[in-house]
């Protein structure tokens, strides 16, 4: 019974691209629970969604939802997130999500079920998962840091447009189309147009000159890996790919690396699945690694400008591992060692 | 007449990206020549190609075409022109090359006019232009070089599909218009589909699992800056973009930094056009810069991991400032200086 306790699950923004992937992943991976209700914005409240034979009528989230629930998946943006998993809390409905709201606060914990899991049994009723591109590029330093003790590193992400949303999807998608068509290229979501082109921001711009996502890598990776003195600097980029985000990697570590040491510690790590072989033109894609749950690391070799230095490239799905799996693989594990009691379970007790 | 020299020039390669590039930059720019010809391999000897309203008939590039020409743009692979190079050198035509085939010899000048000019000064019939993301990354790390004294950096480009050639401008073009048909994608250039997909290779891997073109980002760095020391860690990766190669930098300087003298010291650079306003979402993009002589620079910040560090953002045209311009420029500068003596002029002053 401990190992499949029926919890009632809902998801706090069912309709956008998290949201679906969690659905999607909820029933692929058969997550245990006796109701699922799904919820979004009440511009999106009415709305059926089918998945596995069901159909779901999606209500509107509002504060009373989660009198009844154990664990919600929330989807949707901070500001949202801010307003509404107070009252989740509250109603002792576990929140994990996976916005930025509630990332860096001293009492949410910020997991990888791989890497800190033990972090959770801190939580006061929120545990928040990564940003997309830090979960990506953690899955590829995590093993070396483990092997080597990380003291610093260098990306430049690849990220893909599903980290936008659908609407960026859409955007791309058009873009691509006019162009087959001949048509005029014509953009909504992003500044510049992305089909055919990069753009080097994601998120917003901070007086530092490094952008909201850009400092998210160093602070989220720092409390990840318990690790507050990590230096990190990071380009985050936009690119015309549809899902999975990418990472160039330059990481320098306290003890001396080698690459077979390397292959060893990624080889043995849970998360990662290692694609290296140069003779062969094997490496990690994008388009390999979407609706993957491991992330791909490859491209390992010493760094020719740091002294106990490897550079490596991960890729791994921005909506799976960046977002939703991570989250689904919280609840997977916190079921398994009874660190979730469903409010049915706690009535029946009392 | 010194700055108006009547020269007998060659394009060899004239039907490749990077041919078709000097061919229409030789007439836009009024570069001064008495005659044009242009070369290829025997497969495309007998093309015709129409230009500023002249047609030119390429012949074959073989050993004897280069009695009567003062200048030969190169703009064919290294193999090609190791074969061939050394008949023009025999015969007094100065060989402007944009492969990697003599880049690294101690003997040829292997230079960016803004930045090394002097360095022609030494040359014994070669001079060879830097590759293509290397070039582009001069361009902003240049002139902030000349600043603060460059100690190391560490490179990750998003390189475009003009690099590769023509034929995988039309491989990415035919995936993108297979998917607006819904049909499937096939791909022949790229080891990995291209379109909606980012791929960590271009060229081929050293022992080191470093590729080609990321060593030659450190060897021709040392070389063009004159600083034979200098560390330099790159990740070279194509994307679906068709012009213009971006590279985001993390460099590290001898002396402290700051945005402001970093902005000033760029804005003052020949090469480069500083784009850098986030307020106003304004940074360098491929796009923006397709077709452009200066590289963009923006967003310059400092750098959050390394000591009198920078971060910073270049995108430039590879087949203009990374491979047909430079050649060009170079040209028209010796030119200037009086440093190309034609044939004939030396024929009548005998």
């Amino acid at each position: 019974m401990k190992n499949t306790p029926s919890c009632n699950i809902g998801i706090v923004g069912a309709t956008g691209a998290v949201g679906q992937e969690l659905l999607k992943l909820i029933f692929a991976r058969s997550f245990p629970f006796a109701s699922l209700q799904l919820f979004a914005s009440a511009r999106s409240a009415g709305k059926t969604i089918g998945v596995a034979g069901q159909k779901f009528t999606v209500a509107e989230a509002r504060p009373e939802i989660f009198e009844n629930l154990d664990i919600a998946f929330f989807a949707v943006d901070g500001a949202l997130t801010r307003s509404l998993a107070p009252h989740a809390v509250k109603a002792g409905c576990l929140v994990l999500d996976k916005s930025s709201a509630f990332r860096l606060q001293p009492d949410v914990p910020l997991v990888v079920p791989e890497i800190n899991f033990h972090a959770v049994r801190q939580h006061k009723g929120i545990i928040a998962s990564p940003n997309c591109s830090t979960a990506v590029a953690m899955m590829g330093l995590f093993p070396l840091h483990r092997a080597f003790g990380l003291k610093r590193y260098f990306v430049a992400t690849y990220q893909s447009v599903s980290g936008t949303g659908v609407e960026a999807v859409a955007e791309l998608d058009a873009q691509v189309r006019a162009y087959g068509r001949g048509e005029a290229l014509t953009k909504q979501v992003y500044p510049y147009q992305i089909a055919f082109n990069v753009i080097p921001q994601v998120d917003t711009f901070n007086a530092d000159g490094y952008t909201g996502e850009e400092s998210k890598m160093m602070l989220e990776s720092r409390k990840i890996l318990e690790l507050p003195a990590l230096k990190v600097s990071a380009t985050c980029v936009r690119v015309p790919v549809v899902r999975a985000h990418s990472a160039a990697i330059n990481a320098e570590f306290e003890r001396p690396v080698s690459v077979a040491a390397a292959h060893a510690a990624i080889a043995g790590f849970d998360g990662a699945q290692l694609v290296d072989d140069p003779a062969k033109t094997a490496y990690p894609t994008p388009l390999d690694f979407s609706e993957k749950e491991k992330c791909g690391v490859g491209r390992v070799r010493l760094d020719s400008a740091l002294d106990n230095g490897l550079s490596l490239w991960v890729s791994g799905d921005n909506l799976w591992k960046g977002a939703a799996l991570n989250s689904l693989q919280i609840a997977e594990r916190m079921l398994q060692e009874g660190l979730i009691r469903p409010k049915t379970a706690l009535a029946a007790s009392t």
